[in-house]
């Protein structure tokens, strides 16, 4: 009953091998530098030391086929046979609005995919390419795919409409999706498990900040708004990504530095955020560095980035009039202290109170690191996209639930 | 002892005569269509008839000249001779990082707006032709400039860096600024004498909700923080501007629609907004009677536009961690009860309640529309841009502070 769980992305592809009754990952690895010349797949098993090999991967197609090579290799392998693989489920940046749950791959879904392309030109074509390079080498295989956008399709309107005219969004569909759908649904389930109450009874307000970062307002356990928009630019700041900005900057910079549309994009994607500000880089953990060791860029750009979740879980207060409990998640969020800290210090307004103690401990379980008299509740919940791919996967190709 | 005001636009020129003993409007008026064949001189006496001249006015020093006339006429004037005009006081939209203060207008001043075109392309140049006209016109009057953003150069730079290359700081100073800042100065400042409490004490949240709308953080007198950035696009939704959007939207419209920058910045400027999503007019009261005969569009364009407000204000609470009063001005914020209504009505969890008789109410003056047990004071302050404009103007000629 084993599920493949794989993030393809234009030159990379990960994996996950989970086995779905006792949701224990047998393996994982990535392939990078597909297309180029020195490829490199890089496989685990348990804790043994990784696998690396070097070849020449030209496309998803041979990438897909080295993998179940790997998974099914004499020393390293730990299956017998690929027909142990029941299910493959694929991470999809973007449903727009075709798709607001996982769904099994069938003719039909994979144009609807391609029909997305556009709103999702550095993602939807390479999940394409994915499920492709599967199709060659397990083609009696179940797929299925899961969306990044699916679980903020409750959005009400005021959320998710753009101010612009209305043609924006009837010819392009120009609208907010967000994005770390399957996270905010894994967590703001947790967190009601954890919290031993009903999900429907909760305001919460998820803030995933890794190297991409949204907030989302999570209302009675659905997506009531959230902070990524059309594309994940905008928002948060993020590690290169500039967050929220006045849309006039755009022509603007166009204009004086004679950019392309293609590297104004790239500029705001790729060379902003915590990079361009800190000067340093883009790792949470390296700017914190920095900033102790008196690092004066570093400091700015931590504050900036700090000072911006922390409007935005006032926002998402008063959007959803009022918030239960306030969740970290994600690279940075679950392993980040100082900047939970940052955060929520600010915030005394709000009855957070922050347990310093608590706050300090690190654990891959959810636990609360607020104080006892805390009228929100502050949780940081470990956040794990692949194993939600997985279920979905199983409970779709199964016909069960787990 | 007379200052007159003037807000000089690209084909437009609004002015006030003020008594400054009295603090006291003589006439007020306004030149439209400046450069086209008709042009229409509309000027006001107290309470009697405006009159009305349509006549060929090419420039805006031939503006100044039938303003001047006018306010001398036998008839219509309120002044024996244009040297009871002590000092001209004019509204310049952009002061960049060079203004934080009004001042009097030398050779550098003007230098100084010359390279602040740039930045607000609509609005400087068409300033500058309002000094200039005067300077023809009224070669021995004092003249003084008075900023939109001024106010807002106490910002940190928390709340007025973008997160993108630095470069475009240093080279292109794109940056926040802000806007409004004479109206929040102003109001911030009625409001703490209404609530007789020190300035210095207060967290303040002003919504100047006008055709142009922003929401300032103003935290012990000072612009802590406010949604207007580069530009007055970014931020809320107002009558025909967008608002905050994600960045990438630009870009993908450009393409898609093939538009030139200038068509981009129209669209958002002047063709979004409540304009763009009711489909029936960019002003609240018609949106609002609109939504009152049922119509959808309308109530979606008003409650996106209440509930952005709501978000602003969440953002600024947890920005200043914290605050005291929330305060509505300028025409929809003063004027508007639904709408003041529909933003307070989602605050409660911040401790706001409103009282809808007190909000029911009209008045010219300041005054307080929420309940006695409200733990945040919601008010309502008239603002008066032009009035501040003759005082800063009066105090920098005079030397003397009122």
């Amino acid at each position: 009953m084993n599920v493949l769980v794989i993030n393809a992305g234009s030159s990379s592809l990960k994996y996950q091998l989970y086995n779905m009754v006792t949701e224990e990952v047998l393996s994982k690895g990535r392939v990078e530098r597909i297309g180029m010349d020195s490829s490199i797949l890089t496989h685990e098993v348990d804790e043994k030391p990784e696998v690396r090999e070097v070849s020449e991967i030209l496309d998803h197609t041979t990438a897909i086929r080295k993998v179940l090579d790997m998974l099914t290799h004499r020393e390293f392998g730990v299956l017998r046979n690929i027909k142990e693989i029941r299910a493959v489920g694929h991470r999809v940046v973007h449903g727009g609005e075709s798709f607001s749950e996982s769904v099994l791959v069938d003719k039909d879904v994979k144009l609807e995919i391609r029909q997305l392309f556009d709103l999702a030109p550095l993602h939807n074509p390479a999940h394409m390419m994915g499920i492709m390079a599967v199709e060659t080498n397990l083609p009696d295989v179940p797929q299925v795919v899961v969306f990044d956008t699916a679980f903020h399709q409750t959005m009400p309107k005021n959320s998710y409409l753009y101010a612009i005219p209305t043609v924006l969004y009837r010819k392009h569909k120009i609208r907010r999706y967000g994005f770390h759908g399957t996270s905010c649904d894994y967590v703001s389930k947790r967190a009601a498990e954890f919290l031993g109450r009903p999900i429907k009874e909760l305001n919460l307000i998820v803030c995933h900040i890794g190297n991409g970062a949204s907030c989302t307002a999570v209302l009675g356990g659905k997506s009531f708004d959230t902070s990524m928009g059309m594309t994940p630019l905008e928002g948060l700041m993020m590690g290169t990504r500039s967050g929220d900005l006045d849309p006039a900057i755009v022509p603007y910079t166009l204009n004086k530095e004679e950019l392309t549309l293609n590297e104004v994009n790239s500029m705001l994607n790729k060379h902003s955020g915590l990079l361009a500000v800190s000067g340093i880089s883009s790792d949470m953990r390296e700017v914190v560095q920095a900033m102790k060791e008196g690092n004066e860029q570093a400091k700015l750009a931590f504050e900036m980035y700090a000072y911006r979740i922390r409007k935005y879980i006032g926002a998402y207060a008063a959007a959803m009039n009022g918030v239960d409990a306030v969740i970290f998640t994600a690279g940075v969020g679950e392993n980040s202290d100082v900047l939970r800290q940052a955060v929520c210090e600010g915030l005394t307004f709000f009855g957070i109170g922050l347990d310093h103690e608590r706050n300090a401990v690190r654990s891959g379980e959810p636990r609360r690191i607020s104080t006892d008299d805390s009228k929100v509740e502050v949780l940081v919940v470990p956040t794990n996209e692949e194993l939600l791919i997985a279920r979905d996967t199983y409970r779709l190709v199964l016909g069960e639930g787990k």
